[in-house]
């Protein structure tokens, strides 16, 4: 049997890969199962710091898939989505680097937006899609998008469902870089390396949650648990690795999450 | 007796004109409830998918009429202002677009931006004017400049009520598209009949709800009120066509909301 | 005894400075007591309608000092931290410019962004630190960068801890400005005057607290707040005075706060 979502390590870096190239790695309930199964193993993982998440083949994710669309109109969907919430890579304690390779759309695009970065191939195709097929801004889209581009940027996206390159992510704010495809997996392991390397685990993973949750708090209630959190950071060994390390002006050895 | 808001369709697409030209549109009770209507009832017309907004003459509107400004000084104000809450525009279930051809100032520019998309003449003049007034952020006004533009961007705007060009309107956000005044309607009505053909109209609705209601709610709320849409939008003929016409490539033949 | 920030005035401006350059002002209790109080009395003194922080010597303020950071790590702080809280700027009722000469880190990064508005040298370095000391995204800076930068540029800039210029902060959205080192002072100043001499003290305090405040409220319930705001605003003699200005096509003469 084919393994919907490929697996490797190296030097604290897990790259995880969507494996349906025959179908630009279309989502279906199956290689989503997998897909979280695989991102609550890193968690626990101590090997993996920073987790990358891309396609094999042409595309990264085009939507879901196109037998699970024509069941759910022909009223014959009998499938069994996974009970976990489509925001739970948000919920995971690593960094998770979405590296958009190709066609990034509807579903798709909901999932590279719901990993903490993204990094695109300048030519890759996107599109919220959503409106062209008679569907609504699904799982999240409409919080995650205004606040990565704007509200005015986000309602042209999801109004008009247009195409759109990684180049233009990039300038919308979805992407954090945007570069030409055949540099785009070296420039993200060599970020996320950077990551496993010189942050410390315990803060990206505080870090990501207070980002996360933040939105929706007043700036008080936010400064009032960041103290908190910071009095915690304290008495962890990683903050004493942290000033030794800057003071001693070499890498740091921080201890796994 | 004159016309305070012209009204044209042509392809399903409605344009409404400010129409007191030598004012440069400023905004009067009159000509705010008689826009209002019109949009009330655009919401109802089934011809009507997609709502423009523009000014008459060189302006797009040039903020509360002097008449009204001065009587409100004199504290002799005797007008009788809509019950209808400002951002009503917000509510209607038709998207709506600005296309701001000249000076768009103070409560003008609170019009604009209560559109859900926004196109500009480059040179077109913009300013909140507030703060040089002795007045304050009005109508919204500081809550939707931060969501388009970032809180810096906002805080400069409104704290000097600088006059800026179109062309920078663009740069930060606040519109979608900045072109040459002399293309300005071209280009919005071919942007607005991309939507009337290959959006759905129950899609644009539930979208634009969406994004003006989900900037208070968690990422969760968020994700959960959108499943629900999401069930409700499988059962609606436009999802059908939308899958149908996607597939044997052709335009879509959605009907109306 | 050495003053640990420096105030002088000159047109209604206020500039305050930072004044360790030879720690490169990092930051100490007493350093943030002096701060805050000369906040406090400026937001009283009638002279004063615009403030202005900068850094003496080299740097705006390279973080929390090193001896408290020592001092943290061996559980021997005893320092007596002020209780106002670190967002005590943003309630300050006058508008505060941050002029971001050099080095601006961590805890001085929260000061920078904690200011209304930032106008940095193009070659300041500026980092969030926190990842790379084994901290967290201290005192608000997860609320308020995604709010200037959005979410995903905030998401690079706090996981990462890499260094950046002044140039990249305002193309980012943390600063309004970016300029040559050698005009950083001269161009803040010449804005901060803009400020002073034509924009209304009672609108500003009016407008700064709608902005800081309004990120949590729903869009209807920042409406209501603004009829009510604006309401009071008829009554002051600033609007009076910015109407008969407009009209006389002349300066303003506001009236003090």
């Amino acid at each position: 049997m084919v393994d919907l979502v490929l697996s490797s390590i190296e030097r604290s870096v897990l790259t995880l890969t969507f494996n349906r190239p025959d179908r630009l790695n279309a989502w279906t309930d199956e290689m989503g199962r997998r897909y979280f199964d695989r991102l609550a193993e890193a968690e626990k993982n101590p090997e993996v710091r920073v987790i990358v998440v891309t396609g094999a083949g042409r595309g990264f994710c085009a939507g879901a898939d196109f037998r699970t669309l024509t069941a759910l109109r022909d009223g014959s969907y009998a499938g069994q989505p996974d009970p976990r919430p489509t925001t739970f890579p948000t919920t995971i304690r690593k960094p998770i680097i979405a590296a958009v390779n190709g066609a990034c759309a509807g579903l798709g695009m909901v999932h590279a937006l719901l990993c903490d970065l993204v990094f695109t191939a300048a030519d890759a195709k996107w599109t919220t899609a959503f409106a062209r097929r008679g569907l609504i801004a699904e799982y999240g889209m409409s919080w995650i998008l205004p606040r990565l581009a704007g509200q005015a940027r986000a309602m042209d996206l999801l109004l008009s469902g247009r195409v759109f390159t990684g180049a233009e992510a990039y300038e919308l704010g979805l992407a954090g870089r945007s570069v030409p495809g055949e540099r785009l997996m070296e420039e993200t392991l060599a970020y996320a390396h950077e990551l496993a390397t010189h942050s410390s685990p315990a803060s990206m993973a505080v870090i990501k949650r207070q980002i996360w949750g933040d939105g929706q708090r007043s700036l008080e209630a936010s400064e009032a648990a960041a103290t908190h959190l910071m009095a915690e950071s304290f008495t962890r060994p990683d903050f004493a690795e942290g000033v030794a390390s800057f003071v001693e002006r070499r890498a740091p050895g921080f201890p796994p999450l």
